[in-house]
């Protein structure tokens, strides 16, 4: 279980498939982001429909609400939430450290209330393995710590923390998991920093995970300063294991993720933009509020095969999220999931053809970032 | 066109055909409200799915957001909103008299402010039946005035208009309209007064509409005097053009309505009633705010085909409730509205039958409505 066989490259992009307890995961693959065991606005059966595979869903809401003992008692997330397909849990630290209030880090954990309910919590890097085992998801996060990515010394400590929390999370896992049922994905941390970044790469992979994720990106810096930390930071992993960036999924970070040797992607962007009334494609974004949509017969975008592009016209869709309608919020964020997920299927196409350089480059050429898109850090987790 | 059969009856209780430009359609029927042109929070392929048949959109809203004529301009609201089937449109009469502020009746029409800005406009029945022409359902309703059911001499002067508007409009849809395209139906007001109704009726039975509605119930009145003023308000009404209850939908309230010889409802309950995070069901609402649902295994109601029963348990459904998601309002809304049409297709099976007094007996015995349900006013429109 959770071979990964690479299909083709072409330069540092890979076609992989990674086996899994819910099937076979082709990547590159953007997975929706599901906190609280539901996408946004967005049925199951819609997910499947546009062809998403796998799920993230999130280790702290969950064990807040409904409680992770409770979600195990209906069939892991997957029977909770009515999801056959491959799912991803994170581990609760990117939650646990973005928490205003008390939030008392040590060496052995870090203590916090409730954002719910004000109560006081726990969480070490051997608890939130144990949620994670109950939420059961195919892939599994370790415990990071995970800093603002432009302060040496704090990202400094943070690195050596996360580092010894990895091995914690791999005893655990080997304790009281199954291999062969959840993968536990290391971390890799750093921000901005190569030394940092080869450190953490070093020790975790020593640690020999079944993958890696590239964590704190993605929450502070310029884009300029994520492909840098990419072109560095990438090429320590091993090649043959997956790799994950964390929190980024504009359609342009896709593109420049896979070109750099990414396999798995995950961002809360697609349901947020929908939620503001706005459309991504592969030309940019559209804003609904804008009057222009107003007498506009054709699609949100032309050629796209999504139910609301297939049904509706922009005129209808801008009614919708001008009146305020929850039809609106619905179809756009089936329409900005199955643009970012239809995209990473052209993506893969390109590599198993020989054509990805071409391909990337010709999108990059054509995609026309909103200005906020192009100066503003990337949008991080919820 | 607007041709009306009855296939059989059950005493007062008809199954009946009704042509329409769109179809067919079979009776008795409950059509879903999309007030603004959209189910709330259900896609038109999940209201074909649960087979909807006939949706209600609403004049006043449509004229003010987006406009009727860049409706019509869209294929007219069926176009607009991607519903192939029949609509009904009502006259924005009653969404005029409820609003506060500035409300200026006079015997030719009404003036009175937007609710979104303020601005002054001005409904003539005249002008009604125009934006319905507009909009361009196949039912469409007569400008009429709905007051308050319980004061007299205001229902008597309701009346009065009412009938004085009602032959301006079907003057107005001869001049203007197309008979074969739409078919203008009357209201019947007075309230809860006998021989209002009957003075009502008789004006409009002299003006042959193809359909008549009873208006002015489901807005204060107790369920016994709504009882009463069908049992003797229906059989003033010719036998062979269909019925319609305006504005009412609970379960016990259709089942009762089919008993006294009603056709057409609609209500905008079910999705209310969603939002508020509870369930219809044969036997009662179910409110998910309840934390007795939180580990219950079963779906929202045992037996039903509706997709939300069909993939999810109760304490999902509970969880995505008490989480705000979104899902949980459009699955509700799901369960609702199909559970309301499911009904309405067994009552009319029941009358073809000849089993229709059995089965309402046996549903009204094992209905429980709420406290609330049981004792307040019916829910009047959006």
């Amino acid at each position: 279980m959770f071979e990964f066989d690479i299909e083709a490259t072409s330069d540092l992009a890979r076609a992989g498939v990674l086996q899994t307890p819910h099937g076979l995961l082709h990547t590159p693959v953007f997975a929706p982001v599901g906190t609280q065991a539901t996408v946004k606005a967005v049925e199951p059966r819609e997910l499947r429909e546009m062809g998403a595979t796998l799920v993230l869903a999130n280790t702290y809401h969950l064990y807040m609400r409904p409680g992770d003992e409770l979600v195990r008692d209906f069939g892991d997330v997957h029977g909770f939430m009515a999801w056959d397909r491959p799912m991803l849990t994170d581990s609760g630290g990117f939650q646990v450290f973005s928490l205003g209030g008390l939030r008392k880090i040590d060496d052995e954990g870090v203590t916090f209330r409730s954002h719910l309910d004000g109560t006081v919590h726990r969480f070490t890097p051997e608890k939130s393995i144990q949620i994670q085992h109950n939420l059961g998801a195919d892939i599994i996060m370790c415990f990071d710590e995970c800093p603002p990515p432009l302060d040496r010394e704090v990202v400094r400590a943070a690195v050596n923390r996360t580092s010894a929390w990895a091995a914690r999370c791999v005893d655990e896992h080997a304790r009281s998991g199954d291999p062969n049922r959840q993968a536990l994905f290391g971390i890799v941390q750093g921000g901005i920093f190569p030394d940092l970044r080869a450190a953490s790469a070093e020790t975790l992979v020593n640690l020999n995970f079944p993958g890696y994720a590239v964590g704190g990106l993605a929450v502070g810096e310029t884009k300029a300063q994520m492909h840098a930390t990419l072109d560095q930071t990438v090429p320590l992993l091993p090649a043959n294991k997956p790799r994950y960036l964390m929190g980024v999924g504009s359609p342009e970070d896709l593109v420049n993720g896979v070109a750099r040797g990414i396999d798995i992607f995950d961002c809360v962007l697609p349901t947020r933009v929908a939620r503001n009334g706005a459309a991504m494609t592969r030309r940019g974004r559209l804003n609904f509020r804008n009057a222009k949509h107003a007498t506009e017969h054709g699609p949100i975008e032309a050629g796209c095969t999504c139910y609301a592009c297939t049904t509706f016209s922009r005129a209808y869709i801008r009614h919708l999220v001008r009146a305020g309608e929850l039809l609106g919020h619905q179809l756009l964020s089936l329409h900005n999931l199955h643009m970012l997920i239809s995209l990473m299927r052209d993506l893969r196409a390109a590599i198993l053809d020989g054509t990805f350089s071409a391909f990337a480059s010709d999108f990059l050429a054509h995609y026309r970032p909103t200005s906020k898109e192009a100066n503003a850090p990337p949008v991080g987790q919820d």
